[in-house]
């Protein structure tokens, strides 16, 4: 006997992004410009968002999933949610298999391993999307003291872009390696790089005191992030010398013209996803609201992802979740005389995979928003 | 100044299903089959995922929203998680305008509501499909006793299609009115009819114990419902007497051939959506587990989005959050020589707005997949 | 220099129950009616909420807590909570030691390793009080089957005094060991004994569905515990032959006077305590609502922790958080002809530590209530 | 017939804190030190909170729940945690009957109406604690400006005592009003007081970053505090001109012996209860972390609510829950050359109604941990 059998025999296909119905097959067959994703480190929660997102896109095919720990199940035996909708076998990772397979890998991989495995790819030709610290810094030395670790290839920092889209649109299309940013930069730069540059705040005396949601602690086997020891729970962790300090204060410097100094102090809310940045800053001499409020609009009033919040309105994490956007507002305390800023972004959308995404199409020729102009779970 | 340009330009055009992004236009424009879609209660909890999928859904465009409450706001000030994805005014119910403006209308009003005003929206023409229980039932005096209303139009109920695609697919294909069914009776009908039909269940005793998410309460501004009164509780309500009840009863009774009376209990847990029912039946003599497995796979295993779990699986809420599957598995327990049957669905998707989706999809001659075949949120 | 003096120099002091605070330590040191209690296994959730109970209780005093993992650790460092409360360093387990410094000892351990530990503490002249299966039966045959290990002491089985104080007080006063009832066991007997002994509902046909908070899970690095993996899910699990079936089935079974066979389902909701029984049964010829009501507050109308709900009231597993109470209420469903029967407690309270305590105050002749008549938090 | 005779009998009973349990009445009757306690306001969540406490209080007795919305309900109908422990029926405020029943009556009311009602308790020979801000300061145009409100009873203002024990023990004990602070207040002046005394750090550029657990928003039937819309959100608010702030400003400015300015902004975290501020602040020249550390160390080494955490432990949320406790914890962090301040409270614990038990403790002339001393929910 058969059960299951509509899902089992799509399972024989070969990607979850063509569409499990039999009445949509003759479209898809017809697709001549789909681009084979490979992911590497799949079954953690950024690969997961990545393969919900690919799965989903019009232009992607998901081509190969590799797992260490998982190869030989499928993918949605790890996550049934994805059962009929991504239900291929995990496999090995095999860097030839790959460049056959595949236009463009993503890598997300533990910091360190990225550094060995990225060379492998980019060396059979394939295009890379990492999403680890490896490749983030223009100055490896500031990498090797954040990250404790001597890189093995310095050679290829210099020759990753920074995969913030709005920031290096230019340069991503055409990169061989995209260095996906941290979700805590993400949150922290977008809204401040345009202010730095116009000058309109001091560079000195940054603070950045961010939430995330416990996702953001990956996929883990430990009872400090397991239900009953992480619901009820607000908590400060890496309170000094968290690595996304040096990652925010490189883009920062760059915006400023001079080196940044920032505090970032994280802290964990007991939710699954989402992150928010309140930033403090003090507005240069004569800066007034309107001016803050025009400079972010002049950067970002094109920007399809970046929410400039009007009318009162504040970032809240739950209005990001599960989508690219990134919303922003800000308050000049008059009587503080301080800049708030408010950031809100999805850790594993905006701040990982979706971004991932953007870049992604951006690299692929495709617009920017392609898959990725939805709306969360708003319930 | 202007801040927000992007969006703001974008909101002066009437459909958010037009997605808002230049590069996408051209090839937007060509679309020559779109078909036209109101939402009267858009921004209750149905109404709003309704959003997020007709939002995104390629042959759908929503070209009115109509809220009682909040009509001359834009959707997204209700809704900011909308912001740049349907950030259209709401507009008081005008039947004429609709009439002008859509090609189908779904309700989604308090019982009694609905009837009388679905009469309004077919006499102008339109085709309708409606959440509320006024049109679910065949027999108009269980609806009366049910819902202790008097019907202002039973003739149209004869008329009405019940809205399960997969057991009213082809009346739902030429319907002028399909009738949505409820959470807990799409939960418990699905997993129910094969084995009723094929008399492998007694169709007396059995036992409906099921569990919604606290979106199922809707949205109310009701201390019951508040975070702190709701977070970690879990409560049996309307123990006896659910109007569900009958309409179960109304399904399986055709199922069957004969009558069919249950117990049906219900209860909330602390997550905002997700449905699952544990079912007790008695299998009929010399029935064994493979033959209600056959027979679950004959009925569904060409149906995209019944999934049939197998390997010792067993549904969770959270793998259909967001989705239109129902996730079903059973267990013939030798101890008690009960058939437990459990199965899950999220209580705004197949239980509500997906569904709905379901049925437009295929009243509109598109595949009944289009727009639906998504993970939802694996994390 | 010396940081956190206050409670540096408390830490010294030996006992936990012992409040630390100047102010009331000459009131404490002339209380002459100390019990001594140690806990081996003190670091999981029952061991955690016995060290809340019994560090507040007046008559108790912790002298020992045993923990293998975390030896040589003050207790308050794996739950910071208990900063001040109960600093006591965690010590290897040493049956003579326990034997010098406790009167009663408490096993909070696996089962099968309990069935080994106890003996020991009995020949030392302990007393017990054991939370495992190892001693819950009296018929070996059927732990044996249930558990899947032959019982080492066989002969003890018969000496325990099965935990339910409104059971078995009499007994339990005098025991030596007493076997603390699992959580679902409390949760489904307390309602149906008096039914069954007064011959109101049948015996056969019993339907048990429960949902327990995730902490029954107990303290675990386990993915599928996990805060991202756990919140928003509503999922069965061991839903044939859980074991603590044939711990119900034995307590109804005497209670019937013949053997009672049920179907017993758990379920898991996404809330850190908590338990909810929704029970089926099919009452007597005759029987009515009163007259089960009637049973119920003849056994049990005396009882300070079984609340019998009146004027509506249903239960709700918050209610019962934190407590050693059990709600309960029931209906009699005039369409389905079943009794319904609610009962709700907290799976770590009345399910297992406070359940506890009121034993211990018995055995130790002190009030039941001793320690126990607070109120949850209702927020 | 009788159901539910246990509890009924005991309601006749005036008070919730005599425990109900027969064994332990002739004990309880030989107390005569209790001190009668009134509560206007007690359906709110401080309200219940202080009921939870007091009820189990050796010393306090509830002799009048005054509450507007419910009178003549009994207070464990609307909080059903509470049957069996406070079933007293609810009255309306009667200031005559007040100064019969009470040696002291607590107000939790909103602010404005205090202002009204105090007095009355006042000048009837009462003792009062209140829970508003129209008693928190000691310039009455300070709080006119923060509340927008003319103060009705100015005169009353400078006879208030504020009452955080740790500061103003001394005026709490013979105080005829005591003007609890608020929570976040409380929060942040605990570990500030000491450092602006002692001259370590500035006083002038003070940056709170604040979070609160849901409940701080009060008892409300609001959509944007109903669980629906509340799970999963991080969310600031009140980000300029917060109440609290001058408030925090008045104690610090009395620290540091000249007027202090801050910045304050807060946020909601998704949990019911739970407060943590990060504080940052600049060390004066010379000033390292040890100089920091001694400066805490010797204000509160010898208070027992304080808790100064060591080993590289930082607060959360969870370890204060239900408690008086507030644990702080501090980095000066090299990098940015700031002083990164972490405090943790329940704001419904030592941000409000235990904190007000502890100074009734003073004020009545016993040991302020009285009742107190407790673990709270570790899990």
């Amino acid at each position: 006997m058969h059960i299951y059998n509509f899902w089992t025999t799509q399972r024989l296909r070969l990607s979850a992004a063509v569409v499990q119905n039999k009445e949509r097959e003759p479209a898809m067959a017809q697709s001549t410009d789909l681009t084979r994703i490979g992911i590497i480190g799949a079954t953690g929660y950024v690969g997961v968002e990545l393969a919900r997102i690919l799965s989903a896109h019009p232009h992607f095919r998901l081509t190969a999933l590799c797992s260490k720990s998982y190869s030989g199940k499928r993918f949605s035996e790890i996550y049934p949610a994805f059962r009929g909708i991504a239900d291929q076998t995990l496999i090995e990772q095999d860097f030839d298999r790959l460049a056959d397979d595949c236009d463009i890998v993503i890598t997300a991989l533990p910091h360190g391993v990225s550094a060995e495995t990225v060379p492998q790819l980019l060396d059979r030709g394939l295009r890379v999307l990492d999403h680890s610290g490896d490749f983030r810094y223009r100055d490896v030395s500031v990498y090797e003291a954040a990250y404790k670790l001597q890189h093995p290839r310095p050679d290829l920092c210099g020759q990753a872009v920074y995969g913030i889209p709005e920031l290096y649109r230019g340069q991503i299309a055409d990169a061989s390696l995209v260095s996906n940013p941290g979700c805590y930069p993400t949150c922290t730069i977008l809204p401040l790089v345009p202010l730095l540059k116009a000058g309109l705040i001091e560079s000195d005396g940054l603070i950045v005191d961010a939430v995330s949601g416990i996702s953001g602690a990956g996929r883990k086997a430990d009872v400090a992030f397991s239900f009953c020891e992480s619901e009820s729970t607000f908590r400060p962790y890496g309170v000094t010398g968290h690595r996304h300090t040096s990652e925010i204060e490189q883009e920062l410097s760059f915006a400023a013209g001079s080196p940044v100094v920032i505090s970032f102090t994280p802290h964990l809310a007991p939710m699954k996803r989402g992150m928010l940045a309140t930033i403090y800053a003090r507005p240069t001499p004569g800066v007034n609201q309107s001016v803050i409020d025009e400079a972010l609009a002049t950067a970002y009033a094109q920007e399809p992802f970046v929410r400039l919040l009007t009318e009162g309105a504040l970032p809240d994490t739950r209005n990001t979740a599960g989508t690219n956007f990134i919303d922003i507002a800000s308050r000049l305390d008059g009587h503080s005389r301080l800049l708030k800023i408010f950031s809100a972004l999805d850790n594993l959308g905006k701040g990982a995979s979706t971004q991932a995404v953007q870049a992604l199409n951006r690299m692929s020729g495709y617009p920017e928003t392609e898959g990725l102009l939805t709306a969360g779970f708003a319930i």
